[in-house]
């Protein structure tokens, strides 16, 4: 297998993107990827987007976005993990080169999610979960993130205050991302007196809907020179699946898809957690920040919580988590959101995130999470 | 790069499964490829499916069929071209194996159709071409192929009778198909008068609506021994893609997508269209077969028709082409169809395809399409 690195990045300002299609704001950023890389033709592509049949009636994205993004008859896939789908499609593009298939290949992410109806769009996202066993019964992923953070209070002792902590961490790192759906910055007393979605969960706990695309060039590792930024190396890749639905686990306090996606990307970059210099991780909610920092090794079961509110996950912490703003902040165009972590660890390990910037960063861990963690993608990327 | 394998496949009768769910007909066919093959786990898996959001509103497939299928916690991927997901899937089982990321590996592909009515089912597949210059203004895919019939009609002479024989060498071949959802003999006569559909293409010039699924385990080809039945290696893969509407390519009467697929496919497995000696086409009208076959250098343009009406691709024909019965008699449950061109080639060349064997079979060919031509797969296997 040959070595795979980041050359390229790149997404717009994310939110209520009414003037634009799917296929619109897809372009938009793949073509600021390959301006980032210098780059004007593509060998291949994979595109991750969870339900752009249900969002949009579009599905076939691989020849939408081959076709007007002007890369006529190259290989272009659509993949598919719920809201991992943007991690796999890097997973798919790192195979690819590695294997040798194709050298410049573009691995991108999706949704616009606001023209459907608030009602509707749950729907939407409640494909993502077991139909047959939770949906259809009336539960939305909010009602099954807080059934998770009820267990991890009631185990661990994990406070109301804690879950904000995550929210006001993330909102104030957004507050430096110019992409950010959400900038504004928020208070611990804001989350807690916001209104409330899903016991113990409000509004200021859960991540938005939002429109937008991501995009980043991978090439092979000896073919950096040959462009424009410096390459960013992918040194560990995981992906792996759970139970669908929540109720088939033996534990709700951990995420085993995390952990084992984690496993595998710390063995093939031969990096543990303690290696790892800051980490963008799926927080679709705030609960799910706190789970899966403990699950990816960063904290002891039970401890991800008080680290939040200790201040340890801040730019300027032990580890820090969500520079970017996080799904939070940033917004989580579901498809979208595992390439926007990989387009913000490559600018942190340019060293060009501005306020953001992690001081020494030099490896850095992305988590991308499908559904109530049904499945789970894990990348390691290092500076070269 | 690794050689891959094949090493079992397996499909239920596929048709109206209204006992069923989507789940359950995966589920099913991917135990019969794993009996085939003898193997009880799997190190990872990749399912082609088209839009099971809108069919069955369930997304998220990869975490779906590992924990339904027992294989919890391994990678699991959804992917989707359209109507090529199944053939997508195989390709990214191939890279995955070649590459060496993982050794016993499903592709499988699924689709349950049969829930939504007629008119949700037609909005349903009008996902898979260009819904904003397509879809939106009431072209479905029917109508889509009538104009390349037309088309090819007016460029090379094409007729109406050529049409029907390529339905009635299908249905003939899948007479003899114990899986296929419509194994009735037709006629020429038959298909001419059946009711017009969109002219000149009749309901019998089209593949029908269909509920199915269909696996195959693939394996590096070093490792082949160990498993129960013989090997069927894949020695080429390719994919391209093409405008996504029909309204900007130059010619309607050809398939760009088919054709630079099949010329990757050549050029890795160092074989020809001479050297075929058997072909599985994605005929989801009668004229997609036709035109597939020029496209892929079988015959030359405008000689696809005169070679059907002939006989020259019957199962003792020159070229034998859709020995399963193809997607018109077969049925076309659109993820699965590309893995079940694989069933076939699978049982050919290891000489298990009872009435339905092509004499002395060694080298095979699978077109797999996506929507109007969109995007295609193409893969050649060979006996070991």
């Amino acid at each position: 297998m040959r070595d795979v690195a980041v050359i390229g990045v790149g997404m717009q300002k994310w939110g209520e993107l009414w003037e634009k299609s799917t296929r619109d704001i897809f372009v938009e950023s793949a073509l600021l990827a390959m301006d980032d890389a210098g780059v004007d033709t593509l060998d291949a592509m994979y595109i991750g987007s969870m339900t752009p049949g249900v969002f949009a009636a579009q599905e076939h994205l691989g020849s939408v976005m081959a076709d007007y993004l002007g890369q006529l008859n190259i290989p272009a896939a659509r993949v598919e993990s719920a809201c991992a789908s943007g991690g796999l499609a890097l997973r798919m593009a790192y195979m690819d080169v590695a294997c040798g298939m194709h050298d410049v290949v573009l691995a991108g992410g999706v949704e616009k999610m606001t023209d459907l109806s608030g009602s509707d769009a749950t729907h939407a996202l409640a494909t993502a979960a077991d139909m047959e066993w939770e949906g259809l019964y009336g539960v939305t992923f909010p009602g099954l993130y807080a059934m998770m953070a009820v267990a991890h209070m009631a185990k661990y002792g994990t406070t109301r205050e804690q879950l904000a902590a995550v929210a006001v961490k993330n909102h104030y790192n957004g507050s430096m991302n110019p992409r950010a759906q959400f900038p504004m910055k928020i208070t611990v007393e804001g989350v807690i007196n916001s209104v409330k979605v899903a016991d113990p969960l409000n509004i200021l706990d859960c991540s938005p809907i939002t429109d937008g695309a991501a995009a980043a060039i991978v090439v092979p590792a000896d073919m950096v020179k040959k462009f424009k930024k410096p390459g960013v190396k992918i040194i560990g890749t995981g992906h792996a699946t759970d139970t669908i639905a929540l109720h088939d686990r033996e534990d709700l306090t951990t995420l085993q898809a995390v952990t084992e996606a984690a496993e595998q990307a710390y063995k093939m970059s031969g990096k543990d957690a303690k290696d790892i210099d800051l980490v963008e991780v799926h927080d679709c909610f705030t609960i799910a920040e706190i789970i899966v920092s403990e699950s990816l090794g960063l904290f002891e079961r039970g401890k991800g919580g008080p680290a939040a509110q200790a201040g340890e996950t801040a730019i300027d912490g032990r580890i820090p988590i969500n520079p970017s703003g996080g799904l939070k902040s940033k917004g989580h165009p579901v498809g979208a959101t595992g390439i926007a972590q990989i387009v913000e660890i490559a600018e942190q390990l340019r060293g060009e995130a501005g306020g953001r910037q992690v001081k020494n960063a030099r490896v850095a861990l992305a988590q991308n999470m499908g559904g109530s963690g049904g499945s789970s993608t894990v990348h390691i990327l290092e500076v070269m």
